[in-house]
């Protein structure tokens, strides 16, 4: 057996090690935007630390960060051969709302559904399950070939979920040993199971979050209604007013630096085998909507939007309270595209919300963070071609030009920082429900991705599989 | 000593046992809008029961209803007297925002603010205060003048804070049980603590909660995002189409029924001391907003409205969630006033919610009650003179004519099904905080209600005081 029969073959062997140790891994709730759930982020990066050193990997760290820590390691044993840094993020969404879960969400159940086996938890998919994969990988060669055929860097964080906040400080300090000829990402989902692609880009973010002030107190709606400003309609007529009714975001300048698609990404995207009625059924919605002029990929892939992530105030619980609240919020983000900056776009929602706050209320921005830019990576990159030649190899087709409409804030700090484009390489899909109830994790995307990997390493090593 | 002298002396020198007694009532945390509270509901009417048998009125039972109970007790002794019904409630509104108290909403405190000595409490003011001031009353002549100069009749019932809404059937029921010749209230607060009043009107109520629809589920917003309508972007829409810019409600016909004031009765209501800056500092808010046209006190008394008492959806714990929900909700509540009819409005604004509902989401109706038609009391009732005879007594100033924003669904039942009349006589005032975290009731008023209940009731039996 030669080297990589060898590996493939360790790897089909031990899946169902691996599927339990992902279990394990899943259970522990790391949700890095509640400050309630620190020392879990703690015990997941530990976890993550402690299986790097178990699969043989010879140098592990835990970086300690102003937020939640980053684990990095490295397997420089390859001297003639390229260098990866595989980027990943343990930490995944919060599970609200938690009623909605079908199994508790840190108690990782596998259901088959659909006729496929998924293991459904929160961060299954976004990102412990592709994740995991490299680290197995790397094991894998341990146990059967000795060492990887290229040199590893794994850079693996706990920020991802809330704008990779304290990542860039650890990358620009430590950027001599962060070298590497490329990034290869295991987040980042791919297009779809049954369809093979490559991502190209991804969309910006920011994020902002404010509140509308009325009266000092909640107020009696009986004894005080048709005095006062209610913050709750304010709120209403001031976000309503970001967009207008047939989905165009109506923020003054936000689309002025937004490129237009060449013909040949126009191609591309159609070449997507997508159907509005397909999607909308898989979603359970009745109908696509936004803005005018652009199919829904076009919208979705390379068009920014501005969307409200949570709106409240006054009573919400059971049975009815007769209040007017002294005050309303609302989260706002906007995913962005080439060739929009985050601090400039921030700055026009924000002028917005002043220029339009109704009468009798005062607006206070109550945070604001998340920047990223959008990214895009050469279509031709080496590494890119890497890719496309292994998911011809495990998928039997030629794969497609992908683009996702999510956000990795740090590709672009890896581009800048570093000179490091990124490749998307994550065996998740962007159908697993990841920051909603009940996401999941297909088996076979699972396994798939392990045996991906290690024939990604092997032929950028030279070791043609 | 007379008999006036007799009672008003035992009022006067146990009130720090009524104080105690009070504390003892407002500790039961009896809120009746949430399921979670119903034994505590019952715990409620079996200590008001306890107590009224415990003043000596003679027969005292606890009528069962299909929500929560209502204390029923008479003391019919003196055939040739005038009969009253005291109509109160025990149940109290929810005391969220929790965070906002200074003290603990069913830890009753009393402190000493801008010179009064207040009970702070969920439910001192709105309407335990008021409500025990006529069985203490009641006790006073038990242990003074052996009975009361007149015939009483007690209706205290558990649900006033949801619309009263089996009150009407045990009205029905029990309709020849409860004749008397007017009802006098202990609920319904009075305008100022150093303003004389009778309250002439009260507005109607009707509410209604309703939630839009997306997708089946919550999505990423970066996947997603542009391709669907927001449900929380839909929901402003809808909400803010309600009101125009300047605050006029704009659902079709709202109005058409509204009938406008005589210039007598614009005259009383320039007569009550108000001013926009003194009303605005009390409650801390920065301008007065609403429909164009009207004063503030108009605005608020004799105007219709349409407020949203809550809205929510989405992600609103700490941080960020970039997510699309699934849904976005809405309580709204109007105030009616003559001659609007509730189940007409209702029908008017779920018609606009439909007409307006914008594309791609479903409009869903989750629940409707609370309707409640605007009262009023004709200005030379007998029982009004009686009260504003006491009132003249007790402050040393002639009574100004006031109205009531708020609602007493059942002052219209008691009208249409008992034929009489409600004249309001609450020792509560506007100011203090019901609905509202850290709600009050001062020591001073309570003091006043017992002497003026007690002067009331002579009166009323023709002992002149």
């Amino acid at each position: 057996m030669n080297d990589s029969g060898a590996v493939l073959q360790h790897l089909e062997s031990h899946f169902q090690d691996y599927l339990f140790e992902l279990i394990e891994f899943a259970s522990i709730p790391s949700v890095s935007t509640d400050p309630a759930f620190k020392a879990e982020m703690v015990r997941a990066s530990g976890w993550v630390a402690a299986r790097l050193e178990r699969a043989g990997v010879p140098q592990v760290e835990i970086f300690k960060t102003a937020g939640h820590p980053v684990v990095f390691a490295q397997w420089l044993a390859a001297p003639e051969a390229p260098t990866i840094l595989i980027y990943g993020h343990y930490d995944v969404q919060p599970p609200d709302p938690l009623e909605r879960w079908h199994s508790a969400p840190f108690a990782p159940e596998v259901r088959l559904v659909d006729q496929e086996q998924r293991l459904y938890a929160r961060g299954v998919s976004d990102d412990k399950g592709p994740m995991l994969i490299p680290i197995l990988v790397a094991e894998a060669f341990a146990k059967t070939t000795g060492k990887p055929p290229i040199n590893l860097k794994f850079l693996l964080e706990g920020e991802e979920e809330v704008g990779s906040q304290h990542l860039e400080a650890v990358v620009r300090e430590n950027a001599a040993r962060l070298g590497a000829d490329f990034v290869l990402s295991a987040d980042g989902a791919m297009w779809r199971a049954g369809v093979s692609s490559v991502n190209v880009s991804s969309r910006g973010l920011l994020s902002l979050e404010f509140r509308l002030i009325g009266a000092g107190k909640d107020l009696h709606s009986g004894r005080h209604g048709g005095g006062i400003q209610n913050p709750l309609s304010a709120l209403a007529k001031l976000v309503s007013s970001l967009h207008d009714t047939e989905g165009r975001v109506a923020v003054a300048g936000f689309y002025d630096r937004v490129t237009e698609l060449s013909s040949a990404e126009q191609g591309a995207i159609a070449a997507i085998p997508f159907s509005d009625a397909a999607y909308l059924e898989s979603i359970g919605a009745a109908s696509t909507f936004g803005e005018p002029g652009y199919g829904t990929l076009e919208r979705q892939w390379t068009r920014p939007t501005l969307e409200l992530n949570g709106i409240w105030g006054g009573y919400t619980g059971p049975g009815g309270k007769t209040v007017i609240p002294s005050q309303a919020s609302a989260k706002i983000s906007c995913r962005l595209v080439p060739d929009q900056q985050p601090d400039e776009i921030l700055a026009l929602v924000i002028k917005h919300l002043e220029t339009h706050c109704p009468p009798g209320v005062r607006l206070e921005i109550t945070s604001n963070g998340h920047g990223a830019l959008p990214y895009a990576i050469p279509s031709d990159h080496p590494g890119l071609e890497v890719a496309r030649r292994v998911l011809r190899q495990v998928d039997g087709r030629e794969p497609l030009e992908a683009r996702m409409g999510g956000t990795l804030p740090i590709a672009e700090s890896f581009k800048r920082l570093l000179k490091l484009d990124m490749v998307f390489f994550s065996f998740s899909t962007g159908d697993e429900d990841f920051h909603a109830p009940n996401e999941f994790f297909r088996l076979e995307r699972f396994k798939k991705g392990l045996e991906a990997w290690a024939r990604y390493w092997l032929i950028l090593g030279g070791q043609d599989t």
